[in-house]
């Protein structure tokens, strides 16, 4: 089976990643520019659009973000530029006095493999906690307590939180396309 | 003299803009695609390599953003998506014990005009209010006090806002311009 490339600057979604793919997977540092948009589908799509103009075949890249209900989606796709401002502290903060919890992360994969492209979407339903826990994962996962748990997906092992995350639900899609696919790879 | 088109969909920003400028402008809602980037001037570049590629001329747009210090310069570039989903009382929660408020509006003009293009910046130093104040303007202009007053821009009329506006000294900067290459118009 080939290699394919992921496209991502972290190191962390590459960690999490590489445990649940059936394929050998190699770091691919590229930076397509991402568009502002209100989904991470058109955000994804952009990505690919850029890179296979350029000529790349055979990778894949993931876009994720936490979108909570009573602050009309925010963080959003701009999860990432939140975070590393604002922070789960700044999150915290906005959410005081704010009763209705809900959010969700969500996880879009883009591929281009063999010159086809295929999207593939996961999400984990959850709330916000009124305070930070656990030392594991990165980003808003100290804040983020999936539904029918307690604990945030910070105090998750990286198995665990693959179990049910978004980003965990989003690749084992992925692999079954892979393992469907693999004759063609 | 020709007439310039000012690609925006806000009509606020059309109507403060058009006090401003000595020649005739059109509005024209095209929606170029704006990118996630640090800088409001990296954006602007984006969409005028867009435009242009697309055969666009003799056009202008602006992007602008309220950049705190003690935020890390959040909201930034995504002030227009943090306004629409937490808006001015998300801001005034993050900030919250927060004793340094220091903030600047930043503007930033990108035009092609006959094929050359032209980027231009302005600039307000201020501070982010405790409490929204006033009712005119937009945007963040209810928590913004610029430097010199105790006013908030929302507080101003659009004449005393653009005397000292970001949007008012870049768009200044771009009267004298047209007027500087007015022969080539």
């Amino acid at each position: 089976m080939m290699k394919l490339k992921f496209v991502t600057t972290n190191k962390y979604k590459f960690a999490e990643v590489r445990k649940i793919l059936p394929v050998e997977i190699e770091f691919s540092p590229l930076n397509p520019p991402e568009v502002q948009a209100d989904s991470l589908e058109e955000v994804v799509d952009f990505e690919l659009d850029y890179l296979t103009e350029k000529g790349y075949d055979n990778f894949f890249l993931e876009d994720s973000g936490l979108f909570i209900d009573s602050l009309k989606g925010f963080p959003g796709v701009y999860s990432s530029f939140v975070y590393k401002t604002i922070g789960c502290e700044g999150i915290l903060k906005i959410m005081e006095g704010i009763s209705s919890r809900k959010a969700r992360f969500e996880c879009c994969i883009g591929a281009v493999i063999r010159g086809k492209r295929y999207k593939i979407k996961g999400i984990c339903i959850g709330k916000i906690s009124y305070e930070m826990r656990g030392k594991g994962g990165f980003g808003f996962d100290p804040i983020f307590v999936p539904e029918g748990y307690d604990r945030t997906f910070a105090e998750m092992t990286t198995e665990e939180k693959n179990e049910i995350s978004h980003r965990g639900r989003a690749f084992k899609k992925f692999r079954d396309l892979l393992l469907t696919i693999r004759e063609d790879l």
